[in-house]
């Protein structure tokens, strides 16, 4: 089927103050929708960051899809790479690794990727997971992702109401509303916030307060490779995996070596090319994948097989999104037998959606795979232009966690590395 | 699609005495074909070994898909574990490599991934190639495979029509005609079968006559590292990849050392477990992929992003085959971008098929991808009683070059490292 036109459309959802490493987010999260639109009147749903420079890129590439077949993923290779030629995307928030001409290729790819096999499948009459070579799993599980928080956003009027999350006690507090919520059964902690002696002080009252829960920890690289060593001697049997402990591959090699668990990463392994200086140098046990930047869904299967071929594990990261990418999160996963780890979701953070509810629930933390057609979810229209008016309302138009802490914290500087 | 039945039917067609590094070709090749029947009559076709070791188990395999649905793959993937469990298939030949569990359970996988393959195009209405990512190429360039040969078979009492080819200028003959016919525009040379100073003189003879095909020779591990190096010194600027000179990871890293081409195998790396320790030891520059044992076409293109991510290429080996495995390697070459270099095919060595003529035509070299759904070939069902006629007549149930060997060269050894 040919595409007739490629309608981008950018939104905003309400986002509360979560902290992290870079900052703290601010009080909306951007996204792209695309509705790939063919022909025969079949349309494709994607979804993917939302920031001015990704949206740029994207904008360039959807308006030179017109006649391109959406079964010819090698040809929209060829249209992104003639498209957005060496142009970088640099998102501005730094938690998943550097920036390449080869990884902005990817994230562009990416958005309109799983908009084509949206609509394959539901030309074809299929899930995606189909599309991808059929089920391994019925549902997908997701592990409960835990931030620091601050009570309120700014300029807002009153606390969201899960309130400040500072302590070990508060952290304990906002693990059992969401287990009881959503019922995850295993656990992250975003870390790289506090000291380090207290974010493992926070992580103990979890492996007390949830003994069979695997736990997780992320600091997004704030520690020093020497911290890293002894975070990961404290929690030695506590932690299911570290993640990202420090910044680079040589940093996460040589506390690697000293782990009694895997080294998880989103940030020193992000690209094809990143595999082979990693897995040489035994730098990690378990990839976090991201199909977003990854490549979009094929390739994020393809990654699973390298990764099963040199022993390495295959979680999978998250940033907020909506439940477009919950669904194609939830195909390839389903569809990618060693990606058994939960994957992350920042899905409970959020109030509002784009797509039509119901299809997309959690039960005992885990997703079901939509038995509907492509991706098995439904764009809300109302709802997406309630969306794009937040978005338009909002005046953000890159994420920018620093700028904003710095509203709170006048000195604060990004913690890479800090401790 | 539900499996009603599959059918699996072991075949035979005439090969003409090909020498390489473990004897000579029988009078036969075997093969087998499945054709998994749906409860709606929708038929996927696969084929594979024919040999007696091989056939025992895929026959177990085909005794369990009644009720199967052909788009749950890795449903596929459990039935094959559980029934064939920890058997491990040896060819008798011994020229792709070690044998293994793994292997074992990944070829007889294949065979009817392809036609599960077969059969979703065909329910889809689609060619494989499209439910495999699409097309990056319209047609797959194959290359010219030369043998030495003798000029009949045993009990035979006339010569094939391509005589005895022993000499240099009968090799430079033999690839003419075949050029002449196909229009093959790279060529390659089994070796592995006469003292190496000969087939460099062949070697050197082809880039005197055929100065414009890029060349390649693979003489299945007969050479000792040294030989190997010395060799590739000899042959500089003259191969376009020299395969498999030597046997092993170890001894492939220490011609690839000194190699000023890069080194291709078929044998040190044939499963996904051998990736690390080669690519690790930087003994390949290039894999040829062969989806008969790699896991079927979704994990040959898994093979490939492995390969492109440690800057290794890919190109594709070939057993003796029919129509429907051509048919199949075209469809994953053409939606596999990195598979870039002519593949490598038996065909023109046989004179009957099983497949109904007219799809699968060389013009310049390559084959067109067939636009039909599925694999796009058809059966022919008059032709394959035939070659199972042939199958049961010609009293085959294994390859065994060696023992064959032996009836022409009584002190006849595999020429294993020989030289």
């Amino acid at each position: 089927m040919k595409i007739r036109e490629a309608v981008l459309t950018p939104v905003a959802f309400a986002d509360p103050p979560l902290l992290n490493a870079m900052g703290v987010h601010e009080p909306f999260a951007l996204r792209s929708v695309v509705q790939l639109v063919g022909e025969d009147g079949t349309t494709g749903l994607g979804e993917s960051y939302g920031d001015e420079a990704f949206l740029t890129q994207a904008r360039k590439v959807a308006a030179e899809l017109a006649g391109w077949d959406v079964f010819d993923l090698p040809g929209l290779r060829r249209i992104v790479a003639r498209t957005i030629g060496g142009a970088v995307y640099a998102d501005q928030h730094g938690l998943t690794g550097g920036f390449s001409v080869g990884k902005t290729l990817a994230s562009v790819y990416s958005l309109f990727e799983v908009a084509a096999l949206d609509a394959q499948g539901k030309i074809l009459g299929r899930p995606v997971s189909d599309l991808l070579g059929g089920r391994a799993r019925d549902e997908v599980e997701f592990s409960a992702y835990l931030f620091y928080k601050y009570g309120a956003h700014l300029d807002d009027d009153r606390a969201d109401d899960w309130g400040e999350v500072l302590t070990p006690d508060q952290v304990v507090g906002e693990a059992r509303r969401m287990v009881d919520t959503y019922g995850f059964r295993s656990i992250k902690l975003k870390g790289g916030v506090l000291p380090p002696e207290q974010e493992i002080e926070a992580v103990r009252a979890l492996a007390e307060a949830f003994p069979d829960h695997p736990l997780r920890i992320d600091p997004n690289g704030a520690w020093k490779p020497e911290t890293g060593i002894e975070v990961a001697r404290q929690l030695d049997g506590v932690l299911e995996y570290l993640e990202d402990p420090t910044p680079g591959i040589a940093g996460m090699a040589r506390v690697a070596e000293h782990a009694g668990m895997p080294l998880a990463t989103n940030m020193c392994v992000v690209r094809f090319a990143d595999l082979a200086p990693a897995f040489r140098a035994n730098a990690v046990g378990v990839v976090l994948s991201d199909h977003h930047f990854w490549g979009g869904l094929r390739d994020t299967q393809a990654l699973s097989v390298a990764c099963e071929s040199f022993g390495v594990g295959l979680s999978m990261h998250s940033n907020s999104h909506l439940g477009i990418s919950l669904a194609a999160m939830v195909h390839v996963a389903a569809a990618t037998p060693h990606l058994s780890y939960a994957c992350d979701t920042h899905w409970p953070w959020k109030s509002s959606d784009v797509v039509a509810p119901g299809t997309l629930e959690f039960r005992d933390g885990a997703v079901k795979v939509p038995d509907g057609p492509g991706l098995g979810v439904e764009l809300d229209p109302d709802a997406l232009a309630r969306a794009h008016e937040d978005y338009l309302r909002c005046g953000l138009t890159k994420r920018d966690d620093v700028t904003y802490m710095r509203r709170y914290v006048g000195t604060f500087e990004p913690n890479t590395e800090r401790w």
